[in-house]
């Protein structure tokens, strides 16, 4: 429905869009840590989540409640009875929309929340559709960087794993496209590289980037480290998963050799990429980061919520 | 427990309470569009589903966050560990009573609400007991004709598909006895006919009906279509479910047929029983039908709580 | 993290906060018999149960609710994706205490809410870990006693069943070592006796006891019975199961033997192991000790929020 204000991509933010949004997410924060507010006390959000994913879910029903509203949820999509019915997306949507304010919705399909906010009465946040996007996982992985650099022009950053079904690489290099003189680093074994369509995005916006199976030749340089990873479930097949798994893990040898002021992020969960030997070092930012998905979630929420039809 | 105003099954409502709950749920509709009220809240919803309905729960949770309201419950029967471990459905019920104020119950065995009401020290509402009934889906489209109509007395009013497992078909019909004139077509394949108790209660109270296979036949004279989906998960075998399966489709080209002013109803989740083409259609009333559960059910759920004991 | 106060373990308690808890327990009942407060308005409780437990969740969600908190939740673990993508417990308690004040943790290894409380920046509640503890039902069952009996100094309480895997057998032994002149009989079938470390704390705290097989031996002497279910999910097999299943049952029989003021109690679920007939008996206690749950937790929820880092 035209005039509703949906989260679905990251190439829909420019950047004063994000500016404001971060600014936002910073008055998040005091709301958040003086206790929450009573902004949107009727207001209810549906949490649509086809695939589980208990962390995402948690931190969007957390922002909403944090902001005093009201949450209906479901936590797993193989529960999902319409579905299972037989009833399409479109069905599903045009019947929540009628009963919440805000959906967030994940999906197993490229395009899904796409084809959600196409039906929906009111706004849609994509939460994740299949190995597509995941826009706000990117915003608050740019917030943590903003927040912690004070800037983000300049950067070089480097993106580590699986950079083929790593969704969120894919909406984090569509938002730093609208940033100065960033450099990209795309690390990965070469049957998971990044796709050529950002790639292209890249191109487009003039960011300069580079693709290496090498990670200790970027180690030096590097200012943020964004590792990922290796999602067993988007593979096609366990030849192509095991090729790719345990390549590149960082720990306390390779900790030696980066900039004093690196800093590291993971979406999370993490499975053995990151050795828990590291979370002590101030660097690992990969807590702070998540902690700021909150507050991020609060300004989307928000902005969700006010901009008017 | 005597003294609680439990919604357990069609043959409950009169014509005199039906017509105080469609005006209590007019409004309601003012009540949601108006952003909510804070009628309850203190009061606590169980949704006790131990059969798999997200868009009911969905419809019920709503109800109840419009009216301020909270909620406390479990979206999937097979999660219920109690029942895994054998305890009986009153033992779960006297427990859930004592934390909540109120308890809403899908279940898959016929009667099961009725046996909850009977130990329950809080009002119980019938949201689906097997093939039995699901009161609440039945006053929601009778609401949606009466609105649409402007009145009930009078229309032919046709219902089609599964007939035999489709629960909310008996439950409407039992609602529509209170009605005069009112004449209604049962149109199904053969091995899922309307139940002889059902044709039983319409003798009873002068109903004027017909049975039939042939959906053309009544198309030209029906001012309600009540399309409905052939229910997989209830029939007895694969056999017996493709001979039901894909008989009636309502399309463009029926549309084309029916009276002008005819209106078209389905429960949902609809499978392809009722195509897309149809949906622009101002005669397609589903969604619009849908939206009136929400309303329907802040109606009962009001009428629930303030009824004393 | 210290300063916070979490709830682990039946050990932690003494008797004079036992006796601040039940005096508090007792105001809560007040609380929730009026309808609940509003205490906590901004207040958040995850529910993290790795293991699903209706009846437990439900309590706990429905103590944050009668207060005036929130809850986000999750019903069961196998969704829990993060854990299936390889994530320790330890970096889930990291992320969940930074979008809550208050995790309620159910899961399947003994020690995890020990685990959770180390990392955790907000209070941990221990909701059942594996054959470890479940202390607030312990705390529930002895402030069952406290108020039926009016005291918990001098009985003779006989627990009987799985005393190997029924963890709230365990936590109740510890909280009752508190109390002057109790004494305890553990009537079990040989293969789940009670563990030796149970033993051992009791003998340090000058607790008599009697292990034994025979119900019938102590029916005459003891004030309170508190039947257990045999867990079938917990035994290394199904041999092993069927030699201690069925063996106490507690009927109508065996009530014509017992005191006229004794006290029949079950942790429930209940399978078989007390027959309905007895229900009816003033004496059967057990509905009223789930009922008891709710205001326990009132309590502890409220010690938790209130007990400052």
């Amino acid at each position: 429905m035209s005039g509703l204000y949906h989260v679905l991509g990251a190439k829909q933010f420019d950047r004063k869009e994000l500016e404001e949004l971060f600014a936002s997410a910073k008055g998040m924060e005091q709301v958040a840590q003086g206790g929450g507010s009573n902004r949107f006390p009727n207001k209810i959000m549906s949490t649509l989540f086809f695939e589980a994913s208990t962390r995402t879910r948690f931190s969007f029903e957390s922002a909403m409640h944090r902001l005093g509203g009201r949450v209906i949820g479901t936590e797993n999509a193989s529960q999902f009875s319409s579905t299972i019915k037989g009833e399409t997306l479109e069905d599903t949507i045009r019947i929540i929309s009628g009963y919440s304010d805000l959906i967030v919705l994940r999906h197993t399909e490229i395009g899904a929340a796409k084809r959600a906010a196409a039906v929906s009465d009111v706004p849609v946040i994509n939460a994740g559709d299949g190995s597509g996007e995941h826009p706000t996982q990117a915003l608050l992985d740019l917030y943590t960087i903003q927040k912690e650099f004070g800037r983000i022009d300049g950067l070089h950053i480097a993106m580590i794993g699986d950079l083929t079904y790593g969704r969120t690489v894919h909406s984090l290099s569509y938002l730093l496209a609208n940033y100065r003189d960033v450099h990209l680093s795309f690390i990965s074994p070469d049957n998971v590289r990044i796709p050529t369509y950002v790639k292209k995005y890249l191109d487009e916006n003039g960011i300069s980037y580079q693709e290496t199976i090498d990670l200790e030749g970027i180690a030096k340089t590097a200012d943020v480290f964004y590792q990922t990873r290796i999602q067993k479930e988007r593979f096609p097949s366990p030849e192509e998963y095991s090729k790719a798994e345990g390549k590149y893990i960082i720990d306390r040898k390779l900790l030696d050799t980066i900039k004093a002021e690196a800093m590291i992020l993971h979406p999370l969960p993490r499975a053995g990429e990151i050795h828990p030997e590291v979370d002590a070092d101030p660097r690992a930012a990969y807590f702070r980061q998540a902690q700021s998905g909150l507050y991020i979630r609060m300004a989307l929420v928000e902005k969700c919520l006010t901009t008017m039809k």
